[in-house]
């Protein structure tokens, strides 16, 4: 069940440093890519980093509509991550192409993409300088929600549910599935 | 054994998500920190960006110097990346007071910490407004190598060396060790 969580703690669903899929919508048009490059930037108001190419359609889709959201797929999907990533949504929608859903949630302004295990809908922070030299884009996150099965109080817990553990690109399709808890604090 | 990694493969060091250590030094003083909050910026020439609160020593050596290393720690170092993520190294060595060595790497400008698995030494592109409103540091990555025993041909290979995964930090000094690989091209 999909579950909102505290935003103070939205950073925690991209702390451990899952790759996402980022996905805009404007004036009836919308879409979907992978990105590697996304992290977390500040606890409160929970704000965050994501590196959008100069030639990708979700960065008009973002710039036009001020809003982006980003969804944290699970290991069931990464065929479909790794096919958002490689594919233009230019000439086809990559929702309908690939059999992909978004999630019925009225408090999001972006499309939230079913199937994944945490979602963070954010309101784009325009730094026109860094995003055209450097393609860094900076969001505000305004309402964060996660899979209550392997997300909960703060945490993630993915004993027993391998298929929703998230996905680590490394280069080319391949990917790490994010593996067992390691305790530094004691 | 540690082996150079071709520039526009370095990002690859980091694509995955791995927490990393920020270390610096100037006029004869150094330091280190934790970072979870770092990523790939470009692929040639590579770039990177992180996250350096105002608080940090490490931020302040930074900007003396325009140079830091992000050193990827390794599942055995878990409590040492916890330790050096929650102390400051004002009052102290961090380098002395938790043991940790440094590499004799004579191309690196920044301390590259040693028991890790990969190195990227940096330039900073100083960014005054966006290092003053967001913390976000930016560098160009002037040298990269990695343990070749994980790290070869552009490619982690942890099969078997299970205390030399990367770390993925969630809060608190509680990580996930990166996992099994998963083939999204297929």
């Amino acid at each position: 069940m999909r579950q909102p969580v505290d935003l103070p703690k939205a950073y925690r669903l991209l702390n451990h440093g899952p790759t996402v899929l980022v996905s805009a919508q404007h004036d009836g048009r919308q879409n979907v890519m992978a990105a590697a490059w996304a992290m977390p930037l500040d606890f409160e108001p929970p704000k965050v980093a994501v590196v959008l190419d100069k030639a990708t359609y979700t960065r008009e889709l973002v710039e036009a509509s001020n809003h982006f959201a980003l969804s944290v797929p699970c290991q069931a999907q990464a065929r479909i991550v790794n096919a958002v990533g490689t594919h233009s949504g230019r000439d086809q929608d990559k929702f309908a192409a690939y059999g992909l859903h978004t999630l019925d949630e009225p408090a999001a302004h972006s499309p939230l993409v079913s199937g994944c295990v945490a979602w963070l809908d954010c309101e784009r922070l325009p730094q026109p300088e860094q995003e055209g030299r450097f393609d860094l884009f900076l969001g505000q996150v305004t309402g964060a929600w996660a899979l209550s099965r392997v997300f909960s109080s703060g945490r993630w817990h993915f004993e027993g549910h391998d298929h929703l553990r998230t996905l680590h690109h490394i280069a080319g399709g391949q990917f790490f599935a994010i593996g067992q808890p390691v305790d530094g604090s004691k």
